[in-house]
């Protein structure tokens, strides 16, 4: 993939991340594998995940300072804002930042929804004057949360999406002096920059994110509740399953503290794309002994054909 | 775990695989692997499969004579024949093999479903003067079928389920001489033997194997259709998942024609099992905006608790 150049290369040389939990903390690892050299200040509303983060080299270590360990004075001495919590987070950082940053400064973040962030910052961001606002979303996850299980090849090969800052319309880059080089990071730790306007955005995520985990949990609950149930009695049962099993519920140990806000926010076209998957399981199950099944696996098989595994 | 000494070492001397795809022809490497050195006989109906599985040293080379290349000669040479192969043709194979067979030698297979097999090798075995047949089913398995896919390593760590030989009543080991010694075998390949009913057997196998299966074949067609038709002209979108979608997917891939005969046998258990997928989903979809989201995220997070990963 051919990489421009920087423009005016340094000009990110201080970044502030504000949630160090799984991929705050993940990104900050990425950042130093990929030699970049300036000042990683770090900030979690909870103390322990920071301490982690900071004990990980995930961000920096403590100031001398006690008084200056506090988001609002990083985010001030920062270039780059990097904002890394839940969608809702996200949204209040966004709205306490904008009066007290200057023009020279640009936000991004990492949240999973982008209409309601992109909605949510109008007004606030990318006018003459205003601090910069440049909504992104890397493709790359796990289930289990937290500082303690972050990588810093997390991003290798991921897809990192970013959205224009209107909810509908063309893509387009934001023109912020900082936007070019911090993609052009996120191309050095591995990660493949795409454009697409945030509507499109929520769409997409809806049906191969949103979906899929939904999927998770679904069958990781009726699977618990068929083992309390039907299988209470034969415990040694309950640990048969294969490696079809365990990925298929991997994403059913997802916390709902995260998925709370993409579910209320994006609730529409999670619909959409929920009543799909609940006909086609209809569909399947109506037809177990009919041809049709085999349409619904040439299907699937299709599917896999055009997106080719690295699991 | 402990392991009962053989009470007669090496009665098995002579295996026929009659299947030599991916499950048979891990079989072979395994057994291979963990030190069998008797004669392992392969045969699969398709030439270049068996070809390959020679090719491999999961089965013996071919024989000099030719016309002695014939899977009756060598269930008739052989101690312990293990058909693996789909569930229909597993059924064929225990219905021709049976008058042919004497009662010094033991069938085993690795069928996915067992009522209907036993169901099916009623009166033909395990009675006295008839051949002995163990009924057998390796958790194991990829999305990719085919010899070509085969490891000698597949079965480490998976559980071996073992059932009676009566579709309903309690477990109880086939009392064939040589069923001692392929459960140890069972054990030697790094496989965990597991006793139970045909009948518990295909309940259990619908809610872990059957149903995450039909649930990735569904999520991968709506998928597919949503690629097609929502994301047709945006087809750098196609590539954009992570993770999370890699593993959903990933036995979107999997073979109709292994899982026709599953599907159409067992279809009464797994139409239970994918009817209360759909009403989870249609519970979370109605409740995306509600605590009932929470709910199902804690039942799923608790199975996942309940169940230690190893993926």
């Amino acid at each position: 993939m051919a990489t421009d150049p920087l423009p005016r290369p340094d000009l990110i040389r201080r970044i502030a991340i504000l949630g160090t939990g799984l991929i705050g903390s993940s990104l900050g690892l990425a950042l130093r594998r990929a030699g970049f050299d300036g000042a990683i200040f770090g900030w979690d509303r909870d103390p322990a995940t920071l301490r982690q983060a900071r004990a990980f080299g995930a961000v920096d270590p403590a100031p001398a300072d006690p008084d200056s360990d506090d988001p609002f004075i990083y985010a001030l001495a920062a270039d780059l804002i990097v904002l890394a919590g839940p969608v809702f987070a996200i949204a209040d950082w966004l709205e306490q930042l904008s009066p007290v940053l200057s023009s020279s400064q640009l936000i991004t973040d990492v949240g999973s929804v982008k209409g309601y962030l992109v909605e949510h910052a109008r007004d606030l961001y990318n006018s003459p004057g205003q601090p910069g606002y440049l909504p992104g979303h890397p493709m790359a996850g796990k289930e289990q949360s937290g500082c303690i299980h972050a990588e810093g090849t997390l991003f290798q090969g991921a897809a990192w999406l970013f959205t224009g800052d209107s909810a509908v319309g063309r893509v387009e880059a934001v023109a912020h002096p900082l936007a070019i080089e911090w993609r052009e990071w996120v191309l050095r730790i591995g990660a493949r920059p795409v454009d697409l306007s945030p509507e499109r955005h929520d769409l997409l995520c809806a049906w191969i994110s949103h979906l899929p985990q939904l999927a998770a949990t679904a069958l990781s609950a009726v699977l618990k509740r068929s083992f309390d149930e039907v299988f209470a009695s034969e415990p040694e049962l309950h640990s048969v399953g294969g490696r079809a099993l365990r990925e298929m519920t991997r994403l059913g140990a997802s916390p709902y503290s995260m998925w709370r806000d993409i579910a209320h926010v994006n609730a529409p076209a999670i619909q959409t794309a929920l009543l799909a998957l609940e006909q086609e399981l209809t569909h399947i199950r109506e037809n177990l002994k009919t041809p049709e099944l085999r349409k619904a696996f040439e299907q699937a098989n299709a599917f896999r054909l055009a997106s080719p595994a690295k699991v």
